[in-house]
């Protein structure tokens, strides 16, 4: 059955990073109604192997569309590597006509368009560099670009456990920095959804002739584009609704999740989901 | 004596306001080198007289000289409407060649020129709008222009007591939203340097095509140009340093200031002031 207009967007992530492009598509998408799901049971995705991400993300997608959503976002880069395709597969093979949107081509799309150099710099954890797959969405649209890649190991965790922020994050930002500065890249994707709490400190140090991209800079256009394109716009004045589904505990992820969304959580729901990979 | 190159930047403002304008200075200028003075035992600014505020910023003025600040930025609304002339004839009259640069005249001329309807939102304390200074410098600017003033009481003291943002935040914005969307406004300045703090919520309600212009978004730019045309701009590469002193507790500076600025506080000294306004 097709989706309709009125029907509320799906947006998942392994915790509260995901939050970080909730908050752009809230700001840049106010008409539309959201629902999120934090899968901080199984925190952190960067840990995991493919397959277990592909059966986590089915199991989290079937889970936002029996709640009635009309589009999937996975606002993760992990999973967004891993599972997009897999997704996509098992909507089609169960007769869904459902679009599945991951925060990387997206995000690749943006970076190569905004790089007047063709030097495009990449921040990311080890995981999502190691899988190669930022290399890969940049090179398919333009082989001539150079991603500069820069595994950043304790950057996330920083940001997720340190606020108010202390002079770690400063030096622990600059060392990452010191790669994309030699590499005089011009462009740089945030290629974890936790680091653009840390953008104006990014910002401050490569200078303001970079650009920066978040996850949530590209998403917010290639959902709009999308929902358009199906006429699923919700044509609704005014601001929509969001509300919030964690694995884990509920009040963590409010005093946590405030910080990433930079706005009020209001309705929390605890859900429980039992996944594993195929053997 | 003309300053040189190489010395700091002075900013001041009645609290932390005014960390969002120096925000925005680390991000575009980070070269500078910053000194922050936060007048906190005589906040808020918006109930002092225009005497006070006269001889309070000459008084801060004289400390950031002495300190060796080479341009001056009044980074607080209501000590931009009373006294960057006074403070500007104050320093010709003991012969200081240095810029006084208040917010209030560059984010009028920002919205002047961003706005495409010559339809623009204001909102800012009670203080501010009775003063009628963002009236007169957007009339100075283009007579043509409407500006809708709206006086937000509740706002500021709720962004700085209120983290994490409940839906008290939410509600409060959003009545403050209401004239401004009658209005059809097409730019808002934000006349309060707490507001800032809020930007995601207003763009939100207010929709996507208003542009929003903070109080740092203009003075960067008059800063930039103001020291370039005296051969000012500091030659470093990389980034300066910044620091602070502010006229209360330093600890209560520290944990409110963070948030404002988005960014560690380094060194914060306590400092004495004790100008009062002439009989």
């Amino acid at each position: 059955m097709a989706p309709l207009a009125h029907q509320p967007i799906g947006v998942f992530d392994s915790g509260v990073g995901g939050l970080t492009v909730l908050h752009e598509l809230l700001v840049s998408l106010p008409a539309e109604d959201y629902l999120y799901l934090g899968d901080t049971a199984r925190f952190p995705y960067g840990d995991r192997t493919q397959d277990e991400l592909r059966a986590y993300s089915i199991e989290i997608s079937e889970h936002l569309l029996a709640a009635g959503a009309k589009l999937l976002v996975i606002a993760c880069n992990s999973a967004s590597a891993a599972a997009v395709d897999a997704v996509e597969r098992h909507l089609a093979a169960t007769a869904r006509d459902v679009d599945v949107i991951g925060v990387l081509r997206p995000a690749a799309q943006v970076a190569v368009v905004a790089s007047h150099t063709g030097r495009i710099g990449l921040l990311a954890t080890p995981a999502t560099v190691g899988s190669g797959a930022y290399e890969l969405a940049v090179a398919s649209l333009d082989r001539h670009v150079h991603l500069e890649s820069v595994a950043c190991p304790d950057l996330a965790p920083i940001i997720q456990g340190g606020f108010p922020f202390d002079e770690t994050v400063i030096e622990t930002v600059r060392a990452y920095c010191v790669p994309l500065r030699e590499a005089q890249v011009d462009t740089v994707i945030l290629g974890s959804t936790h680091y653009p709490l840390c953008a104006p400190i990014l910002q401050r140090m490569l200078g303001r002739g970079v650009t920066l991209v978040s996850a949530g800079t590209g998403v917010t256009r290639t959902v709009e584009r999308a929902l358009a394109s199906r006429g699923l716009l919700n044509p609704s004045a005014g601001e929509g609704s969001y509300r919030f589904m964690c694995t884990a505990d509920v009040e963590s992820f409010r005093a946590l999740g405030t910080r990433f969304l930079q706005m009020p959580l209001g309705e929390i729901a605890h859900v429980e989901l039992s996944a594993r990979a195929a053997a």
